[in-house]
């Protein structure tokens, strides 16, 4: 291989192995950390970032990239790369691009901005004030416009902002994909809420040490490697990826609520796979990373709504379930458990939607973001056009800017055009679902029998082991030969109803 | 403050970030990382020790410390420094110059000599076959007498090497101090060993959940700070200092052992205490730093030995661990417990020793070390007269070399002169607990109460708080008026055997 390629990924790796140390870091904050250890870790975190950055921004970087591709004409220069290195190296440059086009004196601002407005936002969600909060989320807003300018000025702002996140993604691809789920969903959505689900409700508490040993068990049978990975709890669900052979997730278990602990294990333990399962070879490099935030919840929503939330997963888990918690599953069917997890009941709070509400929580995000940033609605109105959507969405009102408005982390993050990712994560997963349906015909009797390997591998031959050769319009059409469609997400949708509401109440 | 007082300051803690860091990957290492990460680890930890390194021996530190402090002359160049600032500076000169002299090719050298020792000697210990790590062995005794010869080519070797565990030890301070103990210290053994013990055994499977809360619940009363620092468990026990704020201690709980994950916890315990009670506005300067590994050892065994080790503990437990655990204590005495936490058996073993055996452990180990740094013994003659000097203290043979010679790691590792410091601590925690019980007249009836934090306060005074402001003779001499003495140690222990077989059988 040419030096310099070979220069390139060893710079790449020694750039990884740094965050690969915040991650570590990160992971001890949210899991063992001592909590008088706070203000130290913020410390460490800070030397792991500016060195991270300084690797980023030195001019070794940009003689050692540039070596490879032509940093104004984006060329490769090198004759003898595969299609694969071209890409590592293509997507190397705009990764080199986003970093290196904001001034450090604004990224500092930025930060300085980012670290006040989330403590800003705390407060006034706890005090349910809104008005605390306005005036930091004006700033942010115009600061994030600065920042899309600075990395691509020729662009819509909130196409730039998406880029982050979903990178190839627009606004007018994401409002195509949300009319059409808005034209489908919100009509099932009003069929859902005339109905009644029938089932024989289960009664807690339900043993954490219990729930612990079936979570990990669940994550085992999913393919879950625990040599190169491990599960703990947390109060908000995660995954790290530190390195494909050291991959950690968390889950959230509550003794009065069963299905919580399962369904978070099943979709933190979907992101673990694919991390677990990008090629250590290429380590560092875009080779071995995620396509995007979108395609990474395809993967964590694949295995928790359509595999976790399917009727043969309690099929096939019933008896497993019952020698776990001895007492409390003797009385009830698959179906009654089937039907619980997947109960849909509007509510204002996003993290504890059902699949079908969940896209209404998040249209409503999207359609907020799009007209503060194309200046149609100001940050003072935002809490009455967000409750005003609520209600034309959901038919409920949130009674206070906490549950309302307020509730998300994210605009105090700066965070805007985060949230569409989760609904193509749902689209995605929805699409990548029905094609595997035919890669793999008995799939049903599949998830019954709790044997599911077979549904990790073709995730791994198809997705986890492309890194981001493709973006994700790419990805999913080289696999299911359609661009990314929310038919199929519908389509599953109805289905689910139709089949969770046979035998309802009208 | 001096600007340049100032930036040596900003400049030691961004070092010292570096370590920290260093550390919480250790010990996550050590407890919670899945095993196949391992390899990736050793990349994240290297790339930790260059960055560390390359900090101690940059120009810019050279420029900053040269501000402070003449490089040549050692003279002081700032006028205004108080006493601890200048013993700062003085300190933090002696380690710059110890990392310094150290040539960069020698230093790669002797790391990758250590890494494939210890992989051999693994191997060796395994197979119970000393001549595969005796070529090691003799190497790296000549590598560590080249990098003696690099840090003072003026002083005895084995004193140079010393210096690195206990600064301003040398070998005939040693020599006497080991003198001392084995003058009385032989004598009592073979007087124990003609007597037997008489107690009522308690009988096990003790079960490791109420070994775990009771051994928190004794880190609790010595006044460690989980909201600085934790406890985990791990397979071998060990103390890791992230920051005064981030304490990690670890203990070993085996449901057949009950003394054992008390005794592991009280004496990481009293390491912890000793890092949380460092001054957090100096860390990552000396003044924020134990003083010696001596010191530090001092503070383990004070708590384990003098404390846990003693008759009001057990007087004061008994209750507490009827408790913990409700029907395997009902027919036994404080004294039954006493008596068998510190029954005298020479064995082969050093980590499982008692308190008299041990002492023969380590003046074995010394006795070596200064034979084959003074040339009167070769590697290939080390067994013979390692089970000859077992023979000739403890009256016992090792069977095998991998329960003699090679049961240690330190050698293969290059620690040579750290194996002294484990019985200097003895030393100086008996000398501190002398003093401390004049100084807290009382003491019996307040360990006997299990409200030990007048304890914890008096060491945080006098040792803690003074970080390496003295070297380890300097400051046992400030706090108890006299040199480092071992007869402070013999008193006590004559004292203990003459109470613990009172009523024993001839």
């Amino acid at each position: 291989m040419a030096k310099p390629f070979d220069d390139l990924i060893d710079y790449c790796q020694s750039m990884a192995t740094v965050s690969s140390i915040q991650s570590v870091l990160s992971w001890d904050q949210e899991t063992y950390m001592p909590s008088d250890a706070i203000q130290f870790r913020s410390k460490q975190c800070s030397w792991l970032a500016k060195t991270a950055h300084d690797y980023w921004l030195s001019d070794r970087f940009k003689h050692i990239l540039g070596a490879c591709i032509d940093l104004s004409t984006q060329e490769i220069l090198l004759d003898s790369l595969t299609f694969e290195q071209s890409r590592l190296v293509q997507e190397l440059y705009k990764d080199w691009r986003k970093k290196t086009q904001l001034p450090t004196d604004f990224v500092g601002q930025y930060s300085a901005l980012v670290a006040e407005s989330t403590h800003v936002w705390q407060q006034a969600k706890e005090q349910n004030d809104y008005n605390l909060f306005e005036p930091y989320l004006a700033k942010l807003i115009d600061l994030s416009r600065q920042k899309a300018s600075f990395i691509d000025s020729d662009r819509l702002t909130y196409d730039v902002l998406l880029d982050e996140f979903e990178p190839g993604m627009t606004v007018k691809r994401v409002e195509q994909l949300f009319a059409d789920l808005k034209e489908r969903g919100l009509p099932l959505l009003k069929r859902v809420q005339d109905l009644t689900l029938c089932y024989k409700p289960i009664q807690g508490p339900f043993n954490t040490q219990h729930q612990w040993l079936y979570t990990l068990d669940l994550l085992k049978n999913m393919g879950f490697d625990f040599k190169q990975g491990r599960q703990d709890r947390s109060s908000h669900p995660f995954t790290i990826d530190i390195h494909p052979s050291d991959v950690r997730v968390t889950t959230r278990l509550d003794k009065h609520l069963f299905f919580s602990g399962i369904t978070s294990t099943v979709h933190e333990g979907g992101h673990g796979l694919y991390e677990q399962g990008l090629q250590k070879e290429f380590f560092g490099t875009p080779l071995a990373q995620a396509v995007s935030l979108g395609i990474h919840e395809s993967q964590s929503r694949l295995w928790e709504n359509h595999i976790c939330k399917s009727l043969p997963f309690w099929q096939g888990q019933l008896a497993k379930i019952q020698s776990y918690f001895p007492t409390q599953f003797t009385d009830v069917s698959a179906y009654d458990l089937w039907k619980q997890v997947n109960k849909v009941e509007p509510g204002f709070i996003r993290v504890e939607a059902d699949e079908i509400s969940y896209l209404c929580h998040i249209m409503i995000r999207f359609e907020c973001e799009c007209k503060l940033f194309d200046g149609s609605l100001s940050t003072k109105d935002l809490p009455d056009f967000w409750n005003e959507s609520y209600q034309t969405y959901l038919g409920i009102s949130p009674s206070s800017d906490s549950e309302g408005v307020l509730q998300d982390i994210h605009w105090s993050s700066a965070l805007f055009g985060y949230f569409p990712t989760y609904v193509i994560g749902s689209i995605c997963a929805a699409q990548l679902y029905d094609h595997l349906e035919s890669s793999l015909p008995h799939i049903d009797t599949l998830i019954e029998s709790g044997n599911w390997l077979p549904i990790k591998d073709w995730l791994s031959t198809h997705i986890y082991k492309k890194g981001r050769l493709y973006e994700s319009n790419d990805l999913i059409k080289s696999i299911t030969g359609q661009d990314i469609s929310s038919q199929f997400l519908l389509d599953y949708l109805d289905q689910k109803v139709d089949a969770l509401y046979e035998d309802s109440v009208v």
